[in-house]
């Protein structure tokens, strides 16, 4: 029987827990709620039942597993393998979760924050996996970030780095929920794309969105998409500003680290080549005339797995390295 | 006789040299015109014989040298050691730099953007000797960037990285001499402050820079800071605008590469705490809420043998590393 790398990505709702053979190959995967309430331990509890169950199903020992990856929420000590903050779980703050994974599981363990996983993920296995450089951008609630310099992930001199979507594009530009004005995140976010929309039908009576907004109560990121997709005027501005703030946040990492690619991923990737197109066009517009630029800008290809594969994936490098 | 590392600035209008040893004490150091139009073929001519009998007078011997570096402006293939284009010295254009200097001295040789040869120097002696993640910024006609992460300078994926002042601050902004608008060059540069500075003075009649201007027929960035200085308030919102664009930068460069330190050095840097607490209120100003940020924004200690302290630490590196 081959080496068996457990990935995980620690969620606020579930946990996705994957088994991979040496390859990355996903050999199982499961998914159990988190209930963040009940503690960090009798969370690690449950993914250790959860592996042990799922191995079990799949005729695999649990002497297999090689090493155990977590992509989680929030701020760490990497190095002390602990979970600083994590704001919407608030009970694993300052909990030492990769010793109490390498408790469990008696194997070397790793702790990573789950964009940066996510990242690792899309760069091991995914659109990244034939490059050296990349930059990778989630697009969810708010906008995360991961850097790939030299074939290494990038965390920074204090484990805080590529929190990309706290960039500025725009000087005293909108407020953020991180308290900074101008962020990325702060305009093409799916909360601040629905948040604009709102703005705009409160100032313009003529959308297609606002007749929804009045049936429905509220709309959603995809809403505006595909209002924009059918031709609704209002929706194509919101959108437009949406690609726009993101192809600036792509020209500034183009000169900041020089990627082969900047990779999206998330929730609003669904609104497909409408967005992506719009990104392209936007960063061409706006990239300098100096030397032409050969970054390609795509989606992500792993969809949701990109998480524990990620986890696995770092993992893996855990024993390799060792 | 110890190792001797050479270390080489080529400028546009003059060639730094200088002699180090081991600890990157600098043993002798000379400066020569760079008359590019005279071919890259007689620059590296007059390299040899500078360093020749530069240590010739110092008493050492040639045999000593151990390796050469040298940082140029300009694109680069540093996998080659090519000079791929040099907007102010065409000569060198596609010249295959590195490669003649391992002749000329029959040593290996390092080549290098002058930027991060800079940067380099400032990291291994200077404000960033004691941390490992830096970022570094060049204030002169244009604005150049060096990042350090994790010990390691970062070059990206085509040796295009590190461009900090085409990071772009202001959506549709200022136009750039990159073709770019909002380029935080094209608010902070020394030439984009005396640029924002006569547009200013042709707007407002109230300045005493305005009367300066009439009587010199030109302004320069020291006028401007000077003045400021002197409680002009014209002076004063121009240098002012200089500093915030700075400091976003730096906000977002905390979020992409999280540095331990955020270090300026070029011409502007002589306007000296009047620049550097502007850009440190407007950062505290500026940045995020979430967490206390430590990061210590500094200017650079080395002066202007930074490049040839860089360049030898690199010489040095390349060694060591073999």
């Amino acid at each position: 029987m081959g080496d068996v790398y457990v990935g995980i990505d620690l969620g606020g709702t579930n946990i996705k827990i994957g088994c991979f053979d040496s390859d990355l190959t996903i050999l199982c995967k499961t998914s159990v709620p988190t209930e963040a309430e009940k503690g960090p331990l009798m969370t690690v509890e449950k993914i250790g039942v959860a592996v042990e169950e799922m191995l079990a199903e799949t005729g695999l020992s649990g002497d297999a597993v090689k090493a155990v990856g977590m992509g989680a929420p929030g701020q760490f000590d990497l190095k002390e393998g602990i979970i600083l903050a994590s704001p919407n779980m608030t009970e694993f703050n300052n909990y030492p979760m990769r010793g109490m994974l390498e408790e469990k599981f008696s194997k070397p363990a790793v702790l990573e924050n789950d964009a940066n996983t996510a990242c690792w993920g899309e760069f091991i296995c995914g659109a990244g996996k034939d490059i050296s450089d990349m930059i990778f951008f989630t697009l969810g609630t708010g906008i995360g970030g991961g850097i790939v310099i030299d074939g290494k992930l990038v965390h920074g001199g204090n484990d805080n780095g590529a929190e990309l979507g706290h960039t500025i594009v725009h000087p005293d530009g909108r407020l953020c929920g991180c308290g900074q004005r101008g962020c990325v995140e702060a305009y093409s976010s799916a909360t601040a794309t629905v948040k604009r929309a709102k703005e705009a039908i409160e100032k313009k009576a003529e959308s297609s969105l606002k007749k929804l907004l009045e049936e429905k109560g509220g709309i959603t990121c995809k809403d505006i998409f595909d209002h924009a997709a059918a031709g609704d005027e209002l929706a194509k501005e919101v959108t437009d500003m949406t690609a726009k703030m993101l192809a600036i946040a792509c020209v500034s990492m183009l000169h900041v680290t020089d990627p082969q690619r900047i990779v999206f991923t998330g929730g609003m990737t669904a609104a497909g080549d409408m967005l992506l197109d719009r990104i392209k066009e936007y960063f061409n517009e706006q990239v300098w005339t100096m030397k032409k630029e050969t970054v390609e800008i795509c989606f992500a290809t792993l969809g949701e797995d990109t998480g524990i594969i990620g986890a696995a994936a770092l993992a893996q490098q855990l024993v390799e390295k060792s």
